[in-house]
Order: C-alpha cells, then structure tokens, then sequence
C-alpha cells in the first residue's frame, strides 16, 4: 500500500483477517462435518415467512428487528430491551469489542477458543490476553481469568473446540469477582442440558451471546442474538450499524424461533447421533471430550496405541480423500492430536464411522 | 453505566447513533418517500433464486460472495478482484473507516451529506473534518477538501441531500492533488447520467460505492459493493466480518443483476416521475436542486413568494396529516428551508402533488 502514499489505520499493523473452516461448492457432494453446520433445513414456515416478504425487499427493514426482539424475548420470558440483534452473532462480539474495549481496555480470551475474537480485537487495536488452559481437559482457569486485567471477556460455553461444558457453579464465582464485562458464547448451548439464563438476575456483568446458525439451521441466513441488561443494550445499540439484519433474515429467523416442535426435533435428532458416535469412540477407546455442542473432538489412536499430532492429521487427510470434511486444529499442543467432528445425519455418521473404522484396520496393517 | 464500573471505551464519548429515516409499519398505508426507496418491487427474478436457496440455509454462505463479485465484475468489465460486496454500502463505508483511519488519520466529508459518515468516523474515535460549501447551490468545495489534511474523504456524488451530480472533470481535479483515498458515494449514479468508472483506469486512490437499495429496490436485502484497486480491496477485506452477507442477499442480489431489462424499465419509470415533479416545481415557481438521483429536493415558497425553514415544516406537516411521509432537514441552515421528496410510483406522485397544490390553495387563503 506504499504506492500512492495510502496510509492505512496503524491498528491494523499485524492484523490478520479470519481464515473460516472451508465451504466447498455444494455440488461437491463432500460430507461436510467442519464447521459444525446442523445437518437438517430450516423449518418449513421459514419459507412460507420468506416468500410474503420478498415483494417487500424495496423497502429498508426494520432498523431494530424489533419483532424479532419480542419473540426472542418471549421465548426466553424476559423483556425486548434486554435482547439485540445481529448479522450473525460475530456481529454483536464485534459490537462489544467496540464498546468494551480500546488502547487501554483490554479484551480476553480462553485459548485456545473461537479464534474470531482475537481478529475482532486486533481490528480494534485493542491488546487480547489469552488465558491458557492448567491441564489437558480444558477445565475453565477462573483465577487467571480474574487476573487478567481486562475489561471484557469471552467465554466459549459450551466451549469450542473442545465441547466441554462449563457449570454455573463455576460461572457464578467468576461473575462474582470479575470486574469487567463477560461475554458468555452460547452459540451451542441449545445442545448442552444447562446455559448461564438463569444468571441475567443476578449479575449486571452479563452478557449472553446465542447464534441461529446450529441449532436452528440458519447458518445461511445470519442472525445472532445478545441478552444482557437494558443499559448494556442500548450502548450495544448505539454502535451497531443502521440496518444491521435483513427483512429477510427477520422474518425467517421470527418463524424459525415459533416452530419450537421442528427444533425440537432436529436437536434431538443431532443429539441422539452425537451420542451414538461417543459410543463408537468408547468402543475404539479413543480419548474425546464429554461434548454438550454438535460436535465430538477426538483424539484418534495411532497403531502405537497414542495419540499425536501426526496421527490426527493423517486421519484427516483420509476421511478427506474419502470425501468426509473435518476441522483439524494444528497449531496448537492442546488440540494438535484432536479432530473436531460436526454432528451430521444418520447417513452422513454411519459413513464417518465406516471410513474411521476402515482407516483404524489400515493402520493395523502397515 | 457507572454501575458495576462497567468502563466503555473512550473512542465512543460523545458518540450519538445514527438515526434513520422513519420506517412506519407498512399496514399504515402511508405514502412513504422519506428514504428513498425504489417504488417498484425486486425482479420476479429475485424471487425464483431465494426460493432455491432456502433448503441451503442450514450452511454457511460464501464468504466472500465470490459468484456476486464474478457477476458485478462482468456487468462492469472489471476483474473480480476490485470489487468487495458488503451488507449494504453502509457495511463498506464502514471498512473504508475502519482500515483508512484511527487516532492520527482523520476523515472528511461534505457538510451536509450523509450523516452516516460522522456516526462511523465517531466509532472509530477518529477526527471527522467537516468541508462546507461556499454557496448555496452545494457546488463541489475542492480547495477545501485539498486543505483538510484528511487520509479519507466520502463524496456523495449525487450528492445527497440535494441530487446535485459532480462532473468528471470536477472529480478529476481532485483525484490528482489528493493525497489520501477518495470514496465516491454512488448510492445515486444509476440515476444519473454519468458516474465515476472510467476514473478507475486513471487513479488509484479511489474506491466507488454502490447499493443495490435504490435503483434495484432491494434496500430490504441489504446488498452494497465498492470498486476499487485490488490492492485496496485486499486491504478492505481483511477488515471485513467473515460472513458479512447472507445465502439468500447473494442470490437474490446476482439474480436482480442479471436482469438488466427489468432494471432498465424501473429506472425509466423512476427518472420520468422524477422530471415531471420537476416540471410542477417550475411551475410553481419553487426553487430546486437539478436532481441526478431518485429524489428532487425543493424549496417551497410561502405566500410572500420566499423560502423559509418555517414554510419548510409547515408543508412537511401538512403533507404527513395527508398520510405521505417525505424527509426534513432542519439541522442545517442548507437544508433547512428544503424539503426531500423521493420518487415515487405515478399513484403516488399525483397524490402528492394534489396535496402540494391543495397547500398552496390553502397558504393563499390564509
């Protein structure tokens, strides 16, 4: 950018733009279990919702997706000024790394976890500290956490990659001391017998983050929602941009969230099969997390009987060629030896389970 | 937000939100020409391409909207890699701030023009130099814009609020001595004779903006693109959130795109509605901006044959009790004594200038 002497914004200075996992062409007929996208469409009144909307796309959509906000809140038994909306729930961690944090405030992360809030800060040219994991098991470091000085922080619950959850136990003593905004990440939480609701009362530091992308199967249409307290709304508020959600994406979300039976269903139906391959993993005596996400992370066992970076990338590259996509996360020593498996159709499992077995009597051979 | 000593960041004191043109709900039957909006629905075409793609929404869209950037290069004979699509416009704008500027590299914009540039450059917590005009006919300010000292300047063109359009030539004189990058706002060009493109082969310190919100009535869907150097766009696009817009906005505004006939058909209708206002404004005599844009902006005379910010507000209440809802600017002693009428479809046009001749009736009887 020398040329032309276009300075650009000095945040930027080692800024890195997000990689996303890999979106093949669909006529690829890939297995695509990488970015832990719900396996099943959205309900049919989505559609039905779209198509009344479609001859109104010449007007602007509401700015505040204020029906959207009421449902979500009646869903949830709580009051339309405790909810925002965003393009995606990426859009309302951005909106709090905007508001929460600048060259002094600083912003935090469990690392490894959802690598899109360290771009988001980077973005903003705020300093990210990450707080590391004491073991292997991913067991939530409370006391680093309140050590670390920031004035916001994220939490992955159910936590990413590794689909651990964490308790309100745990929950409540770091909402207790922390002395800044926390942001808890539900976007798999619908999955997990327990989310942090029940906390909204009795902290003010609180913010929840919820995503329509896995649960709802909306990934394609981008809608996200925040709950937290009405003042720390409306500075959300204030920073978002104008017509953030599309009249589309509106409407469709609205329908998706009233048929509660179709939902039901569908997370059933993941959660039944996310089960059956932990028993598969149990039988090959694979070590994996306890998930409460859509997702397994595995360590596979090489023909040695351990697990290492070299085996996991070795089984990637296998149920690759055989079409299956999986998210392999190498850069770092706590996940270097783990796949990270999306939960997809019964069809889609018995595959994965068939190439895992085949690749497990291959390495026996050689 | 005192309480909990919740800190915000300190780019935001003093920020205000940006706020929009009203957007009565639509069982109101108002005759909304308050934004803008193209009278017309989306091509049939629009419709048929969501349809399809609504059993996809359970998987992320393309990240880069890169089947969109393929079929907005092709309609303008560029390549693929200088144009960036965004969530609406206002999704690009706020790129172009948020890479282009910080603490130390300041933002300009014509005063009055989009008000949405303040609201982002105040985000960012960058200074915004505010360029005035030296008359009242909102002639291009380019010694001013020369002197600002600022590394990014927004330039509608056609200028809003008034639909004036800026030359090439104007342009030109400017791109030359300007030493930061130059946004060219074309939310308007398709309804104006000329626009900015063959500028692209002769400077590089230039981004175009475009929606598809006005002249391809999708405001609802929020699609906007920039062009610009691929140097610049790289530059953008790591800026850019990851799945910035929806399966659906991509296929609909591909699909809106591609039908140029039925664009063309709604454009003219548009710019006929357009001149024949204008020409009931010179018979009344009132004074007016010559409009490049979707919308004329005019001065109503008062029985003593003169503008005033009073006779401005004195016709915009009538016209709302007559259920047609247009914009007032009072903020500013530019606008003040304007009204913003946006074109609407033949039905509506007449019923506004009914209503304006029944006013003026009724300003004489007084």
């Amino acid at each position: 950018m020398n040329k032309n002497h276009l300075r650009l914004s000095k945040r930027l200075c080692g800024h890195h733009a997000y990689l996303p996992g890999e979106q093949p062409k669909s006529n690829l007929q890939v297995i695509k279990l990488n970015t832990n996208e719900n396996p099943y469409p959205p309900s049919p009144s989505v559609q039905a919702a779209i198509n009344q909307e479609i001859a109104l796309l010449n007007l602007y959509p509401n700015p505040i997706s204020g029906d959207l906000r009421e449902v979500i809140a009646d869903m949830h038994g709580l009051q339309a000024s405790q909810i925002i909306v965003g393009n995606g729930s990426d859009d309302l961690l951005n909106l709090c790394v905007r508001t929460f944090s600048d060259d002094e405030l600083k912003v935090g992360m469990l690392h490894p976890s959802y690598s899109l809030y360290e771009v988001l800060t980077s973005v903003q040219g705020s300093e990210l500290i990450r707080v590391k994991f004491n073991d292997k098991d991913f067991t939530l470091n409370i006391a680093d956490i309140l050590a670390s000085g920031t004035n916001l922080f994220f939490l992955t619950n159910p936590h990413a990659p590794s689909g651990k959850a964490y308790g309100l136990t745990q929950l409540r003593r770091l909402l207790k001391d922390y002395k800044g905004l926390l942001v808890i990440d539900e976007a798999y939480a619908d999955f997990a017998p327990k989310n942090a609701l029940p906390l909204l009362k009795e902290y003010e530091n609180l913010i929840i983050t919820r995503t329509l992308s896995k649960s709802y199967s909306l990934a394609g249409l981008r809608i996200g929602y925040a709950i937290g307290n009405p003042r720390i709304i409306e500075e959300l508020d204030k920073v978002r941009e104008v017509y953030n959600v599309d009249r589309l994406a509106q409407v469709g979300a609205k329908a998706a969230l009233l048929d509660q039976k179709y939902f039901n269903e569908c997370l059933k139906k993941v959660i039944d099969q996310r089960d059956l391959l932990a028993k598969v993993f149990e039988e090959l005596g694979w070590p994996f997390i306890p998930s409460a996400a859509n997702f397994i992370f595995v360590q596979p066992l090489g023909i040695n009987g351990q697990a290492s970076a070299k085996t996991a990338a070795n089984l990637f590259h296998y149920l690759l060629e055989n079409k299956i996509l999986v998210r392999y996360f190498p850069k770092h020593p706590l996940t270097e030896s783990y796949l990270r498996i999306s939960i997809g159709n019964p069809s889609q499992m018995n595959k994965v389970v068939e190439s895992i077995k085949e690749w497990t009597k291959k390495e026996k051979q050689r």
